[in-house]
């Protein structure tokens, strides 16, 4: 049995400890802060960092809602309890410096009755210049605490971001991947208990292996030849989070809060015709590991 | 009765017509040719221009397809036929001085057999400052034309392009709209010839509404805050393409080639968190009347 008001509670305090965390590293910019209502029951807290001395733009989201489902999403999720809530923390952050990565992390919660309930999250990384070993470094972390908790975790949740976090039509990764999961319930040899304590260390994982890439790679030199690059694939970063993520989806379908839904949409995006980088180059070098990756 | 090879020959013409125009009016760049086949059947001449005196960027497609319809898209245009042919041109002209509205138009032939044909097509403005007395030119315009066919056209076509263009999650239009139309096909008092006569002059009127537009305004000074106002507009038409525009879907969806789909996105664009103008500044009274136009 799981208390869906500790799960709130520990999604909040994530938060908090996430933006202190944040606010440290960075060292200029502080968050932004909008607690907002959601006209059909609860609402959310959107956290926003911009102009920072890492963070160029940065969210980090909270929310706990409840009401009624409506047929579509009853049909979506294939479910046939009509009310519901569901909390989570949604993260994205772009950094200044091109060669710090882009990332995002979830962790969500959804319930609609004591025994319809689940946790879904993640946490992918989408670096500028794609640097195999700070990827694999990533990896290897999620790795760690995922077989924590079942050998077959990694695998499966790797493989999940690998195809989810895709650009079909740049038949494109959108970067170096990481973890996903949804819907994951109480089963044979699971609690939702066990669950919940996976979907915490996923959690508690976002500074520690995002402070290092901030720490080993902030300083690091950068031109115009750099900025251009990090803004064409913050262009495809807007590809996909417009016309392929499901969060940004349903939140505009159901009429979410847009500030706090398209908070993870870049600073800035550039788009050049047919832009092909140099023969040779560290651009080009980052889009072949990306065509390849996993495809 | 309709020749298809004629509709083909006269979009590939408007093509021709509508980049020398563009040309002379930017009188530095000059558009960029790519021929493409498509696996299916048919292909496209795609043209774009980039980084001119007016244009910053600028797209001017043709395509002339054929092939097999798949039952996904047999069952969104509600059809029985297997196979089809399409042509058509699209423009997005993204200018570089704010004070020149982004312009958009297509015209569309398609075909399945020689009873089921339609066109569609359409033109309609994004200005980054609304001015009302251009907006009303574009449209009187736009008006004249329409009612030269029909004195239904142009209400009916012009409530079509404000539904059609306009942004729920920001309860905004994306810019003053136009007229648009889609599956015309012969009726009572309207042959298919008629309708492609008017697709005719729809497709004549481009150059005649833009390049005044361009002319009276690409020497308005500006700033960089005029630049900036420009590049959070060009959000929103990257929100509307990516998120909205039937066209962009169903060419990701169809595998259709990617550059020549997303020349439509602008050359840069920004997001700031939960911006606001200035009370009272012409970027509030912009946004106020795209709010409150036709909603």
């Amino acid at each position: 049995m799981i208390d869906k008001n500790e799960v709130e509670e520990w999604m909040k305090t994530l938060q908090v400890d996430i933006c202190a965390g944040m606010e440290k590293a960075d060292g200029k910019a502080r968050f932004k802060e909008d607690i907002w209502q959601r006209p059909g029951g609860g609402g959310g807290i959107t956290r926003v960092i911009e102009n920072g001395a890492v963070i160029e733009k940065g969210g980090v989201n909270f929310s706990a809602v409840h009401g009624i489902l409506n047929d579509k999403i009853r049909k979506t999720l294939n479910i046939d309890a009509t009310s519901f809530f569901a909390t989570g923390i949604s993260i994205v952050i772009h950094p200044l410096n091109p060669f710090v990565p882009i990332i995002h992390m979830n962790t969500r919660y959804f319930e609609v009755d004591e025994k319809t309930n689940w946790f879904g999250g993640g946490i992918d990384l989408t670096p500028i210049y794609v640097n195999k070993n700070e990827a694999e470094i990533f990896h290897d972390k999620l790795k760690q605490i995922c077989d924590k908790f079942d050998l077959n975790y990694y695998p499966e949740f790797k493989k999940w971001a690998d195809d989810y976090f895709f650009l079909p039509h740049r038949n494109e990764t959108r970067g170096v991947g990481g973890i996903f999961y949804d819907r994951l319930s109480a089963s044979e040899n699971k609690s939702i208990e066990d669950i919940f304590e996976f979907t915490k260390e996923v959690g508690k994982t976002f500074l520690k292996v995002y402070l290092p890439l901030i720490e080993n790679n902030r300083n690091r030199e950068y031109g115009e030849r750099e900025k251009q690059w990090q803004s064409l694939r913050r262009g495809r970063y807007t590809e996909f989070n417009l016309v392929y993520d499901k969060g940004t989806k349903f939140g505009l379908e159901t009429h979410g809060r847009t500030e706090s839904i398209l908070m993870s949409l870049p600073p800035m995006a550039k788009w050049i015709y047919d832009y092909k980088p140099e023969r040779g180059s560290r651009e080009e070098e980052t889009l072949i590991l990306l065509q390849k990756i996993q495809h």
